[in-house]
């Protein structure tokens, strides 16, 4: 197996051209990955975690830029939701990111960074690079695959174009296609990075500028959606941040970030840039805007299942606005029609879309439920 | 009465200087407004519409750059719910604004425009500037104040802050507080602004630089929450742009704008533009997030409307998420705790926020009826 630690992570480069959606191919690709519990003789207890839109493989290890717990960490370990005794986890950086997987940033074969040369991907385009992984690891039929938002999106690709590769399917906080409400916030996104100066139409690697400032709009802009109204009022309301000399907060009567809420988001924007790459947003947005399972099925959803031998995982969050509950119906009902054996739950929790990252326990006693029933 | 006719409009000088929430006091505040229909002879007869965040005076005449009809021209006129054989209507500019009214393009007394000199305005700033022009015009007592939107919160400020001044008032798709969520949301759109290198710290007027890119990102921001999900899946759904060749749409595989709804948001924020100034964008965004009518009285809203001698009426629409019917109902059930008559209804309407800019048959009804009544 070709396997090298770099950037405290291991990877695999792909042996062949990967096709893509757009018709292009790409070339000596890289997968970046992490596992976690070991990989049993017949390599039969492999689970595929796939990660949102600007996750990473760093599912249960520090990241290795702000040194934060791996974003599952919480679900991770010997007898936990993911359980390190039973199986063998595997969760790799999608293709289009920036966190060691091939992307924008990475050099294109005439030795330059791609930049805007990078070819648009698409969902199944992550997809298949996780298959060709998995193909060098020589794991034939994963015990199962779990995603949560754009993870979520790859499950329900990797179901529906590879459909003896994974016994169960676990789709979380997702949806079967981007809504024109989906598309208008990850424009916004796209617009603020590609108006920042810095951006430099893509070009910036090395050019000692970066488009932080676009990105970091992009991201609060994101953010919000990611969140719930009443969760955004009980964690901030209207209360206004403390000055740093100590004092009481009050209205400045100017820009400052007064309320806490404003001092949040921009964190939230400003510390992003740190660990992401502009490009790989630009990429990554784009191809869950152009996800459609139901169109690269004749337009008929359940169409995309037609073919599947496994079994099915939907859960959602009450308070999720981004991609709610009717979304995961939708793919629920798909199942239905094609006889797809299907648990769907609706979890109440206050976080909003975030609720799958965060603590709710009921979500743990489903992921662990379905993955060892 | 002292008017001039500039840029279209008519404009008052108001004789004092202006106190401001802030502390300062703001100098020779111009004033821009239109009326349509005749003030009677004992000057009992004037409704004042309050505009949005982004509206302006030009309620039922066309709009001196785009050209456009006025923004609630479909309902102002003889017989109309804003009925010019029986009302004389005031719409005026409100200060911090940049149609005429006094705001940080405005020269400041140095001769030189504000830009960020200009002092931070609340929405009470704002209907202190209007009745100081209402005691201009002689008019003592209006037949009613009607506002959509940040209107509706001017019209709750004037009724709380200036309680024999009105006979009625009437609220639509509004709120008595920002929530966390409404500053969020703004707070992208300046942060949106303020990273746009050509904003320059807000004294871009006369250097031949606007920040159009980062007011056209606030723009899109926005105009997203003032639409329902329901409504833009209606509207664009996931459907592709035809090419300007007349191809029919398909996915560029690029950044080109292949949805519609992702051109439509760029037309949206680019347009915005031409009849915007970004400064004005940050103050007025920055007064409705100040706005908590409950805060400026105790933190009782009830207490804001002990002294009301006027009849009100509250108008929400059910697909409205940025100010949704539970404001409404705040406001009403403060209202029913200080005994003042009031009478509320859900409109049912598919447009989300934008609803009351709209044709909603029952919003007009429920106008005439209540200006008539």
């Amino acid at each position: 197996m070709a396997t090298t630690s770099t950037l405290d992570t291991l990877n695999i480069a792909l042996p062949a051209k990967l096709p893509l959606d757009s018709g292009q191919e790409l070339e000596n690709v890289c997968i970046a990955y992490q596992t976690y519990g070991e990989l049993n003789a017949d390599r039969s207890n492999a689970i595929l975690v796939c990660h949102a839109l600007t996750g990473d493989q760093h599912l249960a290890s520090p990241h290795p830029i702000t040194g934060k717990p791996g974003w599952w960490q919480r679900i991770v370990g010997p007898g936990l939701p993911l359980d390190t005794d039973k199986f063998h986890i595997i969760c790799s950086n999608v293709i289009g990111s920036c966190m060691g997987s091939t992307g924008p940033a990475s050099l294109a074969p005439d030795g330059k960074p791609y930049g805007m040369r990078f070819p648009v991907i698409t969902i199944r385009d992550m997809v298949r690079a996780q298959i060709a992984m998995l193909d060098v690891m020589g794991i034939e039929r994963l015990h199962g695959v779990v995603g949560g938002s754009m993870g979520g999106m790859q499950a329900l690709s990797l179901s529906a174009n590879f459909p003896e590769r994974a016994a169960r399917i676990m789709v979380i906080a997702s949806t079967a296609r981007h809504s024109a409400q989906n598309i208008a916030y990850h424009e916004v996104g796209r617009q603020a990075i590609m108006a920042d100066p810095a951006w430099q139409g893509g070009d910036y690697y090395g050019s000692g500028q970066t488009p932080d400032k676009g990105l970091a709009v992009a991201r609060m802009a994101a953010h919000i959606t990611y969140l719930s109204e009443a969760g955004l009022t009980e964690k901030f309301g209207r209360r206004l941040q403390n000055r740093p000399n100590g004092e009481k907060g009050e209205k400045s009567f100017g820009f400052d970030a007064d309320f806490q809420v404003e001092s949040y988001l921009r964190y939230q924007g400003l510390s992003f840039t740190d660990r992401f790459d502009a490009n790989s947003y630009l990429y990554i947005t784009r191809a869950t805007d152009y996800f459609d399972l139901a169109e690269e099925h004749g337009g008929r959803l359940a169409d995309a299942f037609t073919d599947t031998k496994s079994r099915f995982c939907v859960v959602s969050f009450d308070t999720d606005w981004l991609y709610p509950t009717a979304e995961s119906r939708n793919i629920v009902h798909a199942l239905n029609a094609s006889s797809a054996p299907v648990s769907f739950v609706e979890l109440s929790a206050p976080y909003g879309h975030d609720s799958f990252l965060l603590n709710v326990p009921a979500l743990d006693r489903v992921i662990k439920g379905f993955l060892e029933g």
